[in-house]
């Protein structure tokens, strides 16, 4: 097996160190179904196009179905090659003999792999963007429950505003419809056909690579060889969109996490989610939110990694770039894994509405309201603002929740306040009256929620669009040769 | 003017060094057309809601174009706040009086800050895409000149295949088109109107954010008070594809300073552009794409920052956002710079004909050529590979460049090469032949250079798409009220 | 001026555009005490070795010394060249004339710039580490005076042990006492004097580096002139240490960020560093502490900077290495800003008491003392473990604080609770008896806070062991030529 | 087995899924041995202070005994539990009952595993080291026998001044010299023995941590509990050390990348080690030296990892923290496999002595040596270094290199050359007459040599002071009780 490869690479002298050290089998197992589709792909177009008798293509392209077949059932593990092109290569060899060789015209390793880390990427961020809206359409489902649900909003870790619960979820799921437009990006710069270019120039057979592109369901050629087989943006593209989605969720976290201290009590994660103690069984740790949070790690130094290599490389194809399977394999399960995980645990979060709405009750969080109470009455903001200022310094004094303040107190302070005005010091009130577009409001959030409804069925529409590799493998076993 | 500042903000007992640390107002100084374009929005909407008297709205008005007036004219530096926005405030203030409070109605320093950030991000998106079309431009006019210019295409830093100059430089270019993409992403990413949600959950105000938006020409709102106060994605997004567009320019910088080495010799720097030796005047020093190799550091840097802040940070606004200013304020000049530099040194980079020639002439780049003369001829590929391989060995035996081979010494190793078969071992016909699609060849060339065209266009009229801080104030200072 | 630089270094007919691209003058201005510094013990070294007259050499230093006395009255700046190093030349050259011209002999901008930038780094560093030594001390008098505040321990964000405060900031202490260790690392690598390798290769020269190092007060020299002149690992590690040191600010300032909420309340800030709001008059917003954490971006992205600069250069002096000024300069001073305001916040900074102690007396954080005592009543760990859960969980249904079981409850649980047993539910006994080493016992703490103090004395001995720029000129313009 | 550790930790009803997803058990494989011998030397502490029975200890320790044996053996490989910890104890109370509970005793998983990860690095960064001095010694042989072998050095990638083989391999030798100390500094750091603080506040019991810290072979204890088991700078420290040296060495690759192209022709590669092609034999493409630049990828991705980790992290142990075993498993094959495949690559790579010398005969890089020998014959630099230039221009436009130039051309530039300065211009002498410290004279290589040697044996006796798992096993098997 090792020498077929070596022979036909011509490396039949290289250190076994060194062909261990240089070879990316252990990780281009992960691309072997990429590889066939190219494959058959490839061979269809050598068909059409006449460089390739027909009978041969036909007798190649059972031995490519045959060698489908049997890693889909676990018979067949490449190996025992430098990469995954020669592993298949010498599979077909064996099989067929001499014929197989034709499979390999008008191609080179440089553009092939170029293709199957295309259809991995592609493939991956279709699942993505499935995990992507169940996570969007749990979270607009929680924030349906979650209306009625008063909680302080934070700026600065501080207690700001009162707001529902389904406002909260309705700001997360809108950060996160964000990251359905990045996978978007992804999928419009992972779309472009490489293969056919060769080893860095193009060739003068008489290829068409519009039929292969075509049969692979891309929407266009890449441009030009030696651009095409040194590009490794679609997989800063993915590595990037992972990274903000990651961090997207280590934010999310962060809020669980504060909110299942005992100081914040505001919520309580399921046993079927919590880790406990046998000693403290009141302890329910959040490590699956500590965890997401930590995947931010791993999630930022992928990307770091692919910047790294790129960084000065010259021209064409360089070696270098082997070192992209590490971040391009591991990010499309890394998004997939925290997003799901996500959904799932979140999906087992109770939030305690008596402790949220305690930590308004006994607070000043509608101060703003009733600032805007003397605006709307005629009064300047500014000056309103200081009147406000003054009433919670009064009420802080005496240990008052502002909601209990009383009118004549209050007017002791500025006799602009009316009992009209001091209607804006009820929390309920505070939640209900901010119907601004974006605001806490219900009609505010109601249409939120329907525009998060939206990017689900987008993320979900942008899936199905996708060619899949087992759709393209029904297709192409059976591609008119 | 301190005072005014901490008077406002509540700060007044704040220490002179707690003051200086966390104030942004040196930063900021790059923001003052974008918050002053702000209030003018702002302004006008609170005239047209009837939130403030029209009469009260123009003379607030009246205050900002002044100030435009004087910052533009240099005789105003804002200065003594905190931040940006309490500067225009206490200017405004200082000349107005006390209706200059009625400005800061429905508004927080947490949304004024959002919409300054992402007007200036938008503005230099657009700069930089007109920079960005200037290269496409500047490559596609030298390719057509360097057509008939034959120089190897590297793989491996090793000679692999003869191209044309005109080549090259298309997949220069087919590599920085994708930059209009990303920075298309960005604004796409950018285009969406934060201010009118308050500190963090809208506002009980009769707002309509709706005309806010129109007169500032986003295309959509931000979704969520929430969000939009915690979101800097869009400030990402833009040092994401600054850091991969100089990463580019890192590339190309990398093969013309080994280009100008003695030992390549293919191009030759002109004096306006290389640092010379008074020592060594033979010395053309290539300081100047070292440098564009360089500056990938800054924009890596600056992306790794902007991800490490928004690591883990709770929801909504958290002072820690603040630390956006290095990144997001450098980003665009940075892409500028390198766009413009690049696209001025690479006008006075002259390729060396003679020289480029030399290195195919003397070697054996056109080998892939034979062996596909052999498929045509109706070999298959891997066998005529061998032959040719073994052909190759002998010529080097002997010290023959491969395109001096002669049919005697190809017949004596290989039966198969025939007169016809021999024609493709000369280096120019290899470029001719390779028509195939992103190939060498004239026509795949000019169809590169086509569609080049097609992406600076594209670029231009992205650019040409985005409302301008110049064009926003000619129109809000003569708004309806 | 300008002229004058481009005639010496050959490069008259630069374009404007690629000077002002190419010139880091602005940023050397930082190094005009360093470039200084290092010219008066090069220009020594060539009096003393005769290369240089003694009376040129006396007529030179005299020409240096009104340079700096000028820089430093402000009456001098640096300017209109391409980098300080030929604006020091020119300003010697206009005051001296042409003698001036001896002082570059046997020295090049390569080594030269290596020289400041490691004279600035090893300057910065001794004021990083008194910065150090300073908040190491707050932390050590702090602890002191919270010896007998006791508050929960946190894992997973959950309340885990009963601690005393004296405890908590003993590990902070410990965290910071590492920085110590790696700002030492950065002395001893930046402590290699690399002036006299010339351009790349050494000199024909009879030179003396020893003379040089000695003056200049290293401790060895550089090893080989071609490493010399492209190695920025002091560089490096100087922005490692910062970063490391700034990510350990950053945990202590989220920490304290969550103790200042209105939910934990373990602490207060004092007005004087906490920003206010004048409408709610109770909010002490931690913003210093949330520039601190945000500080971190700016730190890890100068390290990424750094590593993107240096990958795969080729040996030798690189323009790209210019890069370098910007994470240099600002390492310094963004390590000692981020200590020497930690260090004052934490002044600043209150617990309260009462607050700290009602989350250890409502909770049951001393469970594991309980399952210790079984232990030392001679019952294996694990089944300890066990009945100790069980009790819990029974003092839970009864919403009954640990604190508070009694011993009848106890045993109605598990018989093993003997009354000597139940003594260890007391939280402070819990505190109190936790005395192995490095733990939470008084008599560990005490021992923690003399190691603290070891490492302060230590911060402070490596500061002043660090030969400073003043001396260094106090000494230089008056050795012996 | 999955029962058995989720009831010890109390999480029966965690979801399959989410107990997937928080499980380190695949990658903790790589700490067995670690957490073998960890349990080993705690074990014998809690005999020796009698916390722990002596017979039942000599039961437990028989039952670890066996356990390395079978891991030895590959007949027992820890799994189906959630990390190496519970799979140890796990297969303890499988083989021993309850008593196997007793080792658990005064000890938390949060000690247990920052002993691992100690361990884990110390071993490592003592196998790195030994990989380090390997290379030394191979720079240090190839730089004996290339001292007579001339070639340019490179500034800007031009050709700057003659030197020796010997000189650019002492140059890369130092280089990585400085690798010794940064793996020292990881040595220091890591030190630190942590067990015995328990979760994060010390324990009641009657430890001693000295017996522990001696048996284990660390220099001292971790300070305080709470700093301890948060605590994941020396993962830090050990993935910077990393990335510091695997970006040395993507700079000498970029040297060797270059020196191996058809332009340059310095070096020839084995074909042993190089890549070639069946159909272009005289292709040896580099990518061995191409994959060990690519490395620097996840050199630095790692470092970013583990900084974007720890940013923000609350104090005390945070889940987050058990994403640190991707890099920091990773770090230490990656060093020590960059190292080794360097040292065996450039064994195999030949210098071409005739090309080496031809880039120098024809080229004008000895210029500064003239200057100098002026310098020598009274003239000062800056007009000695004009007229050289003048000179240099001559014999240019005559096409001349520099070596063959006349007395009467020279003199008719500046008459101030002399026969006596003009024997500067023999590049041989150029290089043998720099013989100042860190210069290319052969007395000054051959320092630099010795130096190294110093190197390299501190490498050697840095890796032989750690104290190995194998030989800490030997002993912990046979301590007394």
């Amino acid at each position: 097996m090792i020498l077929a490869k070596t022979a036909a690479a011509g490396d039949r002298g290289l250190l076994p160190e060194v062909l261990a050290f240089s070879s990316s089998m252990e990780q281009d197992r992960a691309l072997v179904r990429e590889d066939l589709i190219g494959s058959l792909a490839h061979l269809t177009m050598l068909s059409r196009t006449r460089i390739v008798a027909a009978s041969d293509a036909a007798t190649i392209r059972a031995g490519l179905v045959d060698l489908w077949t049997r890693q889909a059932a676990g018979s067949w593990h490449p190996d025992g090659e430098e990469d995954v092109h020669m592993a298949v290569e010498a599979a077909l060899t064996q099989s067929l003999g001499d014929v197989a060789g034709r499979l390999h015209t008008a191609r080179s390793r440089n553009d092939q792999v170029a293709l199957d880390l295309r259809l991995h990427v592609r493939e991956q961020t279709a699942l993505g963007l499935e995990s992507l809206a169940s996570l969007l359409a749990q979270l607009t489902a929680m924030a349906r429950e979650g209306m009625d649900v008063i909680l302080p909003a934070y700026t600065h870790r501080q207690r700001a505003m009162p707001v529902s619960l389904g406002y909260v979820l309705a700001g997360w799921g809108a950060m996160f419809a964000r990251d359905v437009d990045a996978l978007a990006f992804v999928l419009q710069q992972v779309d472009s056909m490489p293969l056919g270019v060769g080893a860095i120039a193009g060739t003068s057979l008489p290829t068409d690579r519009e039929i292969t592109r075509g049969l692979l369901g891309f929407s266009r050629l890449s441009a030009n060889g030696l651009d095409t087989v040194g590009d490794r943006d679609f997989a800063l593209d993915q590595s990037y969109a992972t990274a903000r989605l990651v961090l997207h969720a280590s934010r999310v976290s962060t809020d669980l996490i504060d909110f299942a201290t005992g100081e914040f009590g505001f919520v309580t994660l399921d046993g079927q989610i919590a880790c406990g103690s046998s000693m403290m069984p009141q302890k329910k740790n959040p490590d699956v939110f500590e965890l997401l949070r930590g995947k931010s790690g791993a999630a930022v130094g992928n990307l770091m990694t692919l910047l790294t290599l790129v960084k000065g490389l010259p021209g064409g194809y360089n070696r270098d770039l082997q070192e992209d399977r590490g971040p391009l394999l591991s990010s499309g399960p890394l998004a997939r894994n925290v997003l799901d995980m996500l959904t799932l645990a979140l999906g087992r979060v109770t939030f305690n509405r008596e402790k949220c709405w305690a930590a308004i009750a006994g607070d000043y969080t509608q101060a703003t309201d009733l600032a805007e109470a003397l605006v709307i009455a005629g009064h300047p903001f500014r000056s309103a603002y200081q009147a406000v200022g003054s009433l919670v310094r009064k009420c802080q004094e005496r240990s008052l929740p502002l909601a209990q303040v009383t009118l004549e107190l209050a007017q002791s302070v500025d006799a602009r306040f009316t009992p009209e005005v001091l209607l804006a010091a009820d929390p309920k009130g505070s939640v209900a009256r901010k119907e601004s577009a974006g605001g806490t409001g219900p009609k505010a959030v109601a249409a939120q929620l329907t525009a998060l409804e939206g990017h689900t069925e987008r993320a979900r529409a942008l899936a199905r669009s996708v060619p899949r590799l087992a759709g393209l493998f029904d297709t192409l076993k059976e591609a008119s040769l």
